[in-house]
């Protein structure tokens, strides 16, 4: 198993309430600095250009590849040097050349926030913690699981955009009777989030303490801190979430559900804000 | 039809070979630009602080939960006023009452690089042409549309991690005649990208002019801007195209396929680089 995927134990369950508790995989997701290096006025320099959120493995590969993508080199020529920076696995150096020209001005606007994923992993997780991320407090209702089996029907029938283009994230807010609140759609899945706590937050609504957020796409770390910010204790995803998203969840309390599709969901963490519905049978 | 859509002509192909040209709506993709309204020093002043590339719609609600959802205000009475700046629909200033306090060193390092989704839209498209985008030039060999078909199953094939977690994203490189010659996968789609375009980059290998890149999600106009870098003459993808892929791949003279999966596609631009198979049949 290479460091690309971690191990973790999950509840499953299904459709019949068949419920087991395992280990499985998840993508890992870290932050990688991407930094330059170059020469200006005879002396070798650096800069930070990019931290994005990346699954570890082939960081070179992906430095380079950024430079050549954005725009910032054209030619392998043009590079002097790729090392990991004092031995940290997330900071990637990538030495340019002598006389290899920057335009550190288009870098500066080009980059301004591009890249995806949010803040800078684990560093932020600290970051959060210190000053603003509220930490989720127990929550005195419970969430029978049967209502999370009808949560993604509900959001397709809910998704006119989507119906026309297939090309769009939803993000829909329901409560904890499975009752639909909300939806909004993007390009961006961080947008429909932002756009779907937006609206509450205007109406006064926040923290949405008893309330459920479902995503059309994967958990990532973003979309949890944009969930914790928002103070809502139930974040589930039809895709899978990755091992940093299940890492802040766990550590701010709030219950993190992924793969809920085809009559089944597994509980990443929070498993006891869930009541099992009476079908419940455990093996 | 609101603006979060729009119509584009399209040619469908199913694997049959039959073979439409008709309209078809996409998810519209365009900047946003958040710029935070403040008092500092007894004056009134504004500072940009994020762009984002996100469906129109909803923009003021995507402001200030950004906002929220970043840390920068906690409660809706912190807002003072929220407008469209100059009457530009992609820029949106949020004004917050005087007297509230704003970290400007952690929103500088905070959003580095967060949110999706890579440059600036129709101004960066500008940018691109004027600068560094290379067009890619008429290409003499042509692509047969059943080898398009093959593609989806070789990607999973080689997909060995997505296979155990179900949550990355692939990037993958293919010969002319449908043969893979390399995969990365990622949590961020523009990641495995970055990766799989980096490796061929220090091998000598760009530009990638015989190429054909597949990616299993979306074509986000990131990720046709960085197919574009590498040279790559078609960009084929198992989701949807958004709105702006589909205007700089066409500026570009680049190949864009979207919707590859369940013995379908739809060519949204550069059409003539494809050859129908000789079971085709013109509907």
């Amino acid at each position: 198993m290479s460091s690309s995927v971690a191990q973790i134990p999950v509840h499953k369950i299904n459709r019949a309430q068949a419920f087991t508790f395992e280990q499985d995989v998840l993508a890992v997701e870290e932050p990688l600095e991407i930094r330059l290096g170059y020469e200006a006025d005879g002396q070798r320099t650096a800069k930070s250009i990019s931290i994005t959120m990346r699954t570890p493995g082939h960081d070179f590969d992906l430095a380079v590849g950024f430079l050549l993508t954005e725009g910032i080199v054209q030619r392998a020529e043009q590079i002097a040097g790729i090392q990991h920076c004092g031995g940290q696995k997330n900071v990637v150096r990538v030495d340019l050349q002598a006389g290899v020209p920057i335009d550190f001005e288009r870098l500066q606007r080009h980059f301004y926030t591009s890249s995806s994923c949010g803040v800078c992993g684990k560093t932020s997780i600290e970051a959060l913690q210190a000053t603003v991320c509220p930490t989720i407090p127990p929550t005195s209702l419970t969430l029978h699981t049967q209502v999370i089996h009808t949560l993604p029907d509900k959001l397709r029938a809910a998704q006119s955009v989507f119906d026309s283009t297939g090309g769009l994230h939803a993000a829909a807010l329901f409560d904890w009777e499975g009752g639909l609140l909300d939806l909004r759609e993007d390009v961006g899945r961080h947008n429909a989030v932002d756009k779907l706590i937006g609206a509450q937050f205007s109406n006064g609504n926040t923290p949405l303490s008893e309330r459920l957020l479902l995503v059309s796409g994967r958990a990532s770390f973003e979309l949890v801190q944009k969930a914790l910010m928002g103070g809502i204790p139930v974040l589930a995803a039809v895709g899978a979430p990755s091992s940093l998203a299940v890492e802040l969840a766990d550590q701010f309390g709030m219950t993190l559900i992924g793969f809920v599709r085809d009559g089944r969901f597994n509980i990443y963490c929070g498993a006891e804000r869930l009541q099992l519905s009476p079908a419940s049978v455990f093996v």
